[in-house]
C-alpha cells in the first residue's frame, strides 16, 4: 500500500449519518421500556444502526483476527516471559487451547490467527494467515522499529483481513494480539501522540516486578529520545515506535471503517492501534466499539485521548482479543434490543403519557 | 412455610470449602495466561467451581425467572408510570416482546414469570407461574405492607421456584423483577438496615422529576417511621416495607443457596431481595453474583453493604432481570475458561518460570 492508497482509503470513510441516529433513536424510545432505562446498550445500538443504516441491525457472523508477531526490544528485558511464547502461543490459538479459542467458540465468532511478524516459520494450516513482515521489529530503543514501508506494508495487511471479513459477510470484527513485550511499543505509541511521561504510559504488561517496570519506563524514554517521532505524523510515529502487529490491527480498524464494517478493539495494545487509526482518519472512531478496560493502568489514559468509554470493567490484562470476544455478546444483545423488541403501540402497554 | 422451617433452610447452606477453591486456584494459575491475567473472569470460575464442587464447572440450562407484584403505595405517585403497566407488562413478557425475552433468548436462557401479587388475573398459560399472595401490597407509608405470614408465603414461592429449577437440572438462575412502585420498598429495605436516610436511598426509579423523587425520600421516610421496621429481624422488615416479588426472590436466593445453585441477581430491587437473604442467610452471599451496577443511584450503596462487586456496570435501571441476563454469558464464559482452556504442559508453553 502506498502513502496515497492510504489517505484515499481513510477519506474513504462515510461518517454517519445524522438522519440514521435519530431514526435509530426514535425506536429506541418506542420500545416497551422507560426510555434510556438500557443505558449503554441504547448508545451501541444506536451506532450500529446508524453503522448498518437500518433501524434494525443485526450482527450475524462474528470474526476475531489475533495478530502475532515478535519485538526486537525484548532484548531489553521488559517481558516476564520469553520471546518464544509467541510461536508458542499461535501453535496453542491454532490447536484451540488458549482463551480466546475458549471465549470466541463462547461468543460463536470465528477465529483468524495472522502471523504478521512472529520470529518463526509457522506451516500452512487452517485457520493462520501467513503475511509475515519480518521475523520480528528491531529493537525501538536503539532506532525506528521498522521501516516507513513496513509500516504500510503491515497497515495493508489489516486492510486485506478488513476486506476478506466483508467478503464473508462477516457483521462485526473484533481485533486482538499475540507478541511478547508488545505493552511496550503500545505504551511508546500512546507517550509520542499524547506527550505523557514515560513513566505515566507504562504498566506491568504480563506481569513484571517494580524493576521491570522501571526498566519499561527508561527503554520508552529511549525511544523517545532516539526516534523522535512526530505526533503529526502517525506514519513515523507507527514504524518508529509501533509493531507489525499493532500496524496490522491499525489497518483491519481502516479497512472495516471504510467498508461500513463494526471493530470490536481488544486492550491496550488492541486500543493503541485503534489510536493510530484515528490519527489516520478520525472518522475510523465511529466504527470502533471499545470491548474493555484493561487492568494494564495506562489504558485509561489511551481510553480518555479516544474519548471512548469501553463496555466492560473486568480487570483483563491478557490481549489475544479476549475481552473483545467477552463484548461480542453485549453489542449482539443491543443490536437484537433495536431489532427484537415491542413497541408500546404494538404491545398494548400504558406509556408515561398515559400517567394520572 | 413456617419461621422454623426458614431457620432450617437457611442453617442447611454449605459454606464453599476451601480445598475446593484451591483446587480452582491451582488450576486457573496453571492455565496457559498469565496468571491472574483474566481478572474477574478467574473469582467467578473458582466460586463455580467451589459450588458445584469440580475444577471443570459447567454451566448447561439457565433460566431467569421474572417476579411481577404490585405495590399499594403506588397511590403516593413514587412512580412515573400507571399500576396497570405491570400487568400490560407481565402480558408483554409473556408474549416475548419485552427487554428480558430478547435478553434471556440472547443468552440461551429460559424466561419464567411468575405472578407473585399482581393486581389482574391471569388466565392459565405456559411460561406463567401463578402463584398471587395478594393483589398488591398495601400502602407501606400507612402501615405493614404485608402480614408477617404474607411474606413467609412469598418467600416459600421463591423457595419452591429453586426447587423447580434444581429438579430441572438448570445451572444458573436468574432473578428480575416487574412491578409499578417497587423501587420505593427496595429503597425502604436499604434504610431500614443500614440506617442511610431517606435521601440517600431513593433515586429516579424509571424516571421521576426532582419533584417525585422528593416525594419517594418522603414516603420512605414515613414508612420507617409509621412501622419501625427491626433491623436485627429480617422479617419484620421484609413484610413491613417489602413487596411480594422482593420476599419471592430472596427465598429464590435462599431456596437455590440451599439447593448448591448459582443466582445472578438483577438490579436495584434484585439486590435488595439479596440484601434480605443474606439477612436470614449469611451464607447464602456465597451463591450469589452481582450482574450489574444499576443507574439507580444508592445501588451502590446496597452493593458496598453486601461487599460485593458486581459484573458489568452498562447503566441499566430498567429491572425485569435485563442485568442478570447480560451477565449470565460472562458467568458461562468464566466456567469454560476454567473447563476448556489448556495448561502450559498440555500445549507446550513455556511459563514464566523459564524466563531467563
Amino acid at each position: 500500500m502506498t502513502e496515497r492508497e492510504l489517505h484515499d482509503l481513510a477519506a474513504g470513510i462515510r461518517p454517519l449519518a445524522p438522519a440514521d441516529l435519530e431514526a435509530a433513536q426514535a425506536r429506541l424510545d418506542n420500545l416497551t421500556k422507560p426510555p434510556g432505562s438500557l443505558g449503554r446498550l441504547e448508545e451501541v445500538a444506536k451506532r450500529l444502526a446508524a453503522i448498518q443504516r437500518t433501524t434494525r441491525p443485526r450482527i450475524g457472523r462474528k470474526r476475531v483476527y489475533t495478530l502475532a508477531a515478535d519485538h526486537g526490544v525484548t532484548e531489553e528485558g521488559v517481558s516476564a516471559y520469553p520471546r518464544e511464547v509467541t510461536a508458542q502461543m499461535v501453535l496453542n490459538f491454532l490447536r484451540g487451547g488458549a482463551a480466546i479459542n475458549v471465549l470466541a467458540r463462547h461468543a460463536g465468532a470465528e477465529i483468524v490467527v495472522v502471523d504478521v511478524g512472529v520470529d518463526h516459520d509457522f506451516q500452512e494450516v487452517e485457520g493462520l494467515v501467513r503475511a509475515k513482515v519480518a521475523r520480528g521489529t528491531r529493537n525501538l530503543a536503539r532506532g525506528p522499529a521498522m521501516t516507513r514501508a513496513q509500516a504500510l506494508q503491515a497497515l495493508a495487511v489489516g486492510v486485506d483481513l478488513a476486506r476478506q471479513a466483508a467478503r464473508d459477510r462477516v457483521d462485526l470484527v473484533g481485533i486482538g494480539e499475540m507478541g511478547i513485550g508488545n505493552t511496550t511499543p503500545a505504551s511508546a505509541i500512546l507517550a509520542a501522540f499524547t506527550g505523557l511521561p514515560p513513566a505515566e504510559v507504562v504498566g506491568r504488561g504480563t506481569g513484571v516486578d517494580d524493576e521491570g517496570l522501571r526498566r519499561k519506563a527508561e527503554v520508552v524514554g529511549r525511544a523517545l529520545e532516539v526516534n523522535r517521532p512526530d505526533p503529526s505524523d502517525p506514519l513515523d510515529v507507527l514504524h518508529k515506535v509501533g509493531g507489525f502487529e499493532i500496524a496490522g490491527m491499525a489497518g483491519v480498524c481502516l479497512g472495516a471503517a471504510a467498508l461500513g464494517l463494526p471493530v470490536v478493539v481488544d486492550g491496550f495494545i488492541s486500543t493503541a492501534a485503534a489510536l493510530v487509526a484515528c490519527r489516520l482518519a478520525p472518522r475510523a472512531a465511529e466504527y470502533l466499539f471499545l470491548s474493555h478496560l484493561s487492568q494494564e493502568r495506562a489504558h485509561i489514559r489511551m481510553v480518555e485521548h479516544l474519548g471512548q468509554e469501553p463496555l466492560l470493567v473486568l480487570e483483563l490484562r491478557l490481549g489475544e482479543g479476549t475481552g473483545a470476544a467477552l463484548a461480542m455478546p453485549v453489542i449482539e444483545a443491543a443490536a437484537r434490543i433495536l431489532s427484537e423488541m415491542a413497541t408500546f403501540g404494538e404491545a398494548g402497554v400504558s406509556n408515561r403519557e398515559d400517567s394520572p
